[in-house]
């Protein structure tokens, strides 16, 4: 676990944070299922003996599975790699290194997942952002901005707001983009967990789609996600990147997401199901703590405002064994985000000790 | 398998024969160990249960065990990542965005791995080659070179030539380049098949060292690699960097990587026995049909001179399935690559495939 006496508030990021455990601490933190992957994805492993390399691409088998996942799309469409980062990462190269009229520019709709900006700047692009409005995309200020960039990071259900957007504006942001020859990262990492109605895959000739195992299937540290798009030549472009760049995806990781792939939708209605009696547990704690939040459509985050957020995150950690993210990691300066993919025991102990901590400072 | 009709003597590329397989092909093409991994790395799936995120870093567990394997080393000096592919993509993605009155140059001995110059250019940064006198590098046109450059990649055991450097030529780069305040990113992925000596381990203040689990232990499709280095603030850049781009390597992967630290050392010495075998094997044949070539040294490839390589590499696969690879994707347009990673029946029966085109070549 993390060292408390080598720490300072300074020093607080999230790669802190991520795989850390320890004994009596509430992590609120990263956002990952506590629950375990379908037993069907480790059942292979006592018989499983192949490790030599696999196919750049990602393994047939797998991406015939994902291909009857998309319409119209074939085996050819789809990248498996290490997780949706390396799926973004990719994704963002390889458009830089396409020839174009446009700026390396991409809009980023704030607040934001935090590896986006950093993404954009490794790729050697400059991030354009765009402000929510009560965490949803401001069309107008949208439209205006689209017009001078290369690509946009769209992120619905997102990560850090816990809003699902509207079908009408991912429709209209489908129209725009398609007329400006714009590419579209569409994360959709959580299309798997809404609340409120059935997942909108957008789509256009330059989407690139970017999705994962590890949050429907609880298998994050098997880092196993993909891309699919119907712009061909991109997707030709990455799998020649990435065979210098990382080669095949970990080839047993890929037959677990095969595996994974067979899972009956009843165990994805189940796992929405605890997220949802979750969500309201937290939701329903903080706003009874008077903090002003949005109920979560998807997701499992809450993003509640919170006055002086680092000082909130370091003491809770410091004083309280409770993690949670400040807000400013993600673009916004007056808030702070709380996962609650944990049990509701745990959920419970930790707003508990939230509740104390505020009563304390008379927040 | 590849689909022979859909190719052409255009299209060939690296991506086209990794992880290809298929009936009576014979591959001397990429490189990887036919032998099967050891039995303890596998021994530990059944009861294996853990799929949650990892430390960004790397396990701890398989850090302490190679910091034993390093001298003066401490867990925090490595990373753990998909493949030697991903840290030697990291490493120079990290150096490009150190402000440096250098020019973002790096200097590749040519021939090269094929990734490298592509690599560099990935990351923004432009390669300057000094090409090997009869495989080994030549040491004037280097310090002349190494001036102009922020870092430079040595290859020892060297993929493609098979050569290893002489301990002087690489104590010599050592002074240089710590002199110059160079980076030097050090492959070692073929440390531990050298058929002539120990290995040398370059050191210096700003070396990085990329080494791999694939080729010591036969495990090239889990893509556990790393990199090690004392230059903690690099490091810690790196580690900052993947936690955008990657995450955590898969974390089954690391768990088999540990195991295979503990495997005992006549593990390798009995593997180095066999590619010896192989490497005499293979000499032998090609040198028997004429062609000019280095006795390996070390790693498993040999890189004959063929007259018209590319038509050689093309017709061999189309009309005698044998995969072997153009010197161009080298950085030498008169040899031809042949990995013989494969066992001694099949070396056996593609040397006399190689002999009967040759033959009919008139060649």
């Amino acid at each position: 676990m993390v060292e408390l006496n080598n720490m300072s508030i300074e020093k607080l990021s999230p790669a802190m944070f991520i795989g850390v455990s320890g004994e009596d601490i509430i992590s609120f933190g990263s956002g990952q299922p506590d629950l375990p992957p379908p037993e069907r994805v480790y059942k292979i492993l006592p018989s499983y003996r192949y490790f030599k390399y696999g196919l750049i691409q990602g393994q047939l088998n797998l991406r015939e599975a994902l291909a009857k996942q998309y319409p119209k799309s074939t085996p050819e469409n789809f990248v498996i790699t290490n997780g949706a980062s390396e799926a973004l990462d990719l994704t963002l190269r390889a458009i830089t290194l396409i020839k174009s009229k446009k700026k390396n520019k991409v809009l980023l709709p704030r607040p934001y997942y935090y590896t986006y900006p950093r993404l954009v700047k490794y790729a050697g692009m400059e991030p354009v952002y765009a402000d929510l409005i009560d965490g949803r995309i401001d069309l107008d200020d949208f439209k205006k901005k689209i017009k001078d960039c290369k690509a946009v990071i769209i992120n619905s259900p997102s990560n850090p707001t816990g809003r699902v957007e509207s079908i009408e504006t991912l429709k209209l942001i489908e129209k725009l983009t398609a007329n400006l020859g714009t590419y579209v990262l569409s994360d959709e990492v959580y299309k798997d967990l809404i609340y409120v109605r059935e997942n909108y895959l957008i789509k256009g000739p330059h989407v690139v789609t970017i999705n994962s195992f590890s949050k429907t299937y609880a298998m994050c540290g098997l880092r196993i996600g993909y891309l699919w798009s119907l712009d061909q030549k991109l997707v030709n472009n990455i799998i020649e990147m990435k065979t210098c760049t990382s080669m095949n995806t970990n080839i047993l990781g890929q037959e677990m997401a095969y595996e994974a792939t067979k899972t009956p939708r009843s165990f994805i209605k189940k796992q929405v199901e605890i997220w949802e009696q979750r969500r309201d547990l937290i939701y329903e704690g903080l706003s009874g703590m008077g903090l002003d939040l949005w109920k979560p459509e998807g997701a499992f985050y809450v993003l509640p405002k919170i006055k002086n957020p680092t000082n909130f995150v370091w003491n809770m950690f410091k004083k309280y064994k409770v993690i949670a993210y400040p807000g400013n990691w993600f673009g916004v300066n007056d808030r702070v985000r709380f996962s609650y993919a944990l049990d509701i025991d745990k959920i419970k102990e930790g707003l508990k000790r939230v509740r104390k901590y505020l009563g304390t400072a008379g927040l």
